[in-house]
């Protein structure tokens, strides 16, 4: 990253304030499970990564600098809105293995970024996508990687089931 | 609900202030319309719904306590940032028979979940298969249901339809 | 739009404050990109578009009245929580021409609305069709069309392709 980033080097505004919202804390998150629908079976697995009684809104996929990682989700008000780069994927395909994987590609406390894959695949394999979609996010914006962290779930669908990995931001 | 959700025996991090947006009202809305392209069926079900001057922000999916319920949509300046759970779909197979669900399973003043269901079928399908989400997501919580709320909207397709039900939450 | 979409004659409940967040500034974008993945294309022109470090969360699709227009993106600090309305479309068709566009019908200073649209098809199809939709969505309100700007984006695909375009709103 090393400032290039920074150095704005294009003749733009440039405004002090510039978010709504300030994000302070992340943490990885993944899960599988089976629900009597597929959309219950997301239900779960939200549950099981300990954000299933959160108001969830996508965000799409920047590590701002200085995030505080917490090992697990904190405890919060039922309804809390929340904001969270989520890569999940449901089948009703019986035997099937779906895999779902985020990669948080990070360059020391400057802040990083997320990249999502979803697919009929393996753990294995969701784990090397996010990992080269990090590795060319990275190049295309000459950043230097100095940490990977990826969240990975994978299930053997039975009747309705749910994978999912995600980032998920508290203030 | 009965105190489980809030006596938090795993040891994570409680912080008081968990959320950037507090929710204040809500109200279910249902529509159905024709339009000249699905996403003007879409925006046409939206005025209708009462919520098509706004700008809605997708959430997924819990009914924070002590939320007050309107009977329809509070009028708003244009171009309002609005957070929704909303269910819908759009169609171009004329003749064909559409519906849009959302079912909510509130548990006293204390909160509920919110579940949605779209699809080719009757009004009738759509509510029951929303009843039984509640019912599962109730279940896997041990929560007990003290009330529940659906909205379905239903259409049948001449050139481009849409059916949408939603929750909309304001501050 | 001459005063209809304020004069309230339904008599629902009215409140000042009905929004969490006040939208000031937008800018129209347009990019496309090749990339490793479909989600590197979209990412490498979501950098093109000069949005490409920021958390984006989907809006739609209202412009609020008094909006300042900008020429280009400001610049902003890496992580920015910014709302944007953005069509997009991914393809792994070598060869296949992609198109997305952004149509943004305006009443004087009083707002407007934003429609999208992406497709398999070259980049005048897309304008055409988001030029419609705006006029749909106009004539269904009664409003006056005083101008319409368009950003669009066309891309042939070689391995993984992405073509773009949005509205971004700053605070």
């Amino acid at each position: 990253m090393q400032g290039q980033i920074f150095t704005a080097t294009r003749r733009v505004p440039q405004f002090r304030e510039m978010s709504w919202l300030k994000l302070k804390r992340a943490v990885l998150v993944s899960a599988d499970a089976e629900g009597g629908t597929k959309l219950n079976a997301f239900d779960n697995a939200l549950l099981k990564a300990g954000i299933g009684n959160a108001n969830l809104v996508k965000l799409s996929s920047v590590v701002p600098p200085d995030i505080e990682w917490l090992s697990e989700p904190p405890s919060f008000p039922l309804g809390s809105v929340i904001f969270v780069v989520l890569s999940h994927i449901e089948s009703d395909a019986h035997g099937k293995k779906i895999s779902a994987a985020v990669g948080v590609g990070l360059c020391r406390n400057e802040g990083g970024l997320i990249y999502e894959f979803s697919g009929e695949c393996d753990g294995e394999e969701a784990m090397e996508t996010v990992k080269r979609m990090v590795e060319e996010g990275f190049a295309v914006r000459n950043w230097k990687l100095s940490e990977l962290k990826i969240a990975v779930a994978e299930h053997s669908v039975e009747k309705n089931g749910c994978a999912l990995a995600g980032v998920v931001f508290f203030p």
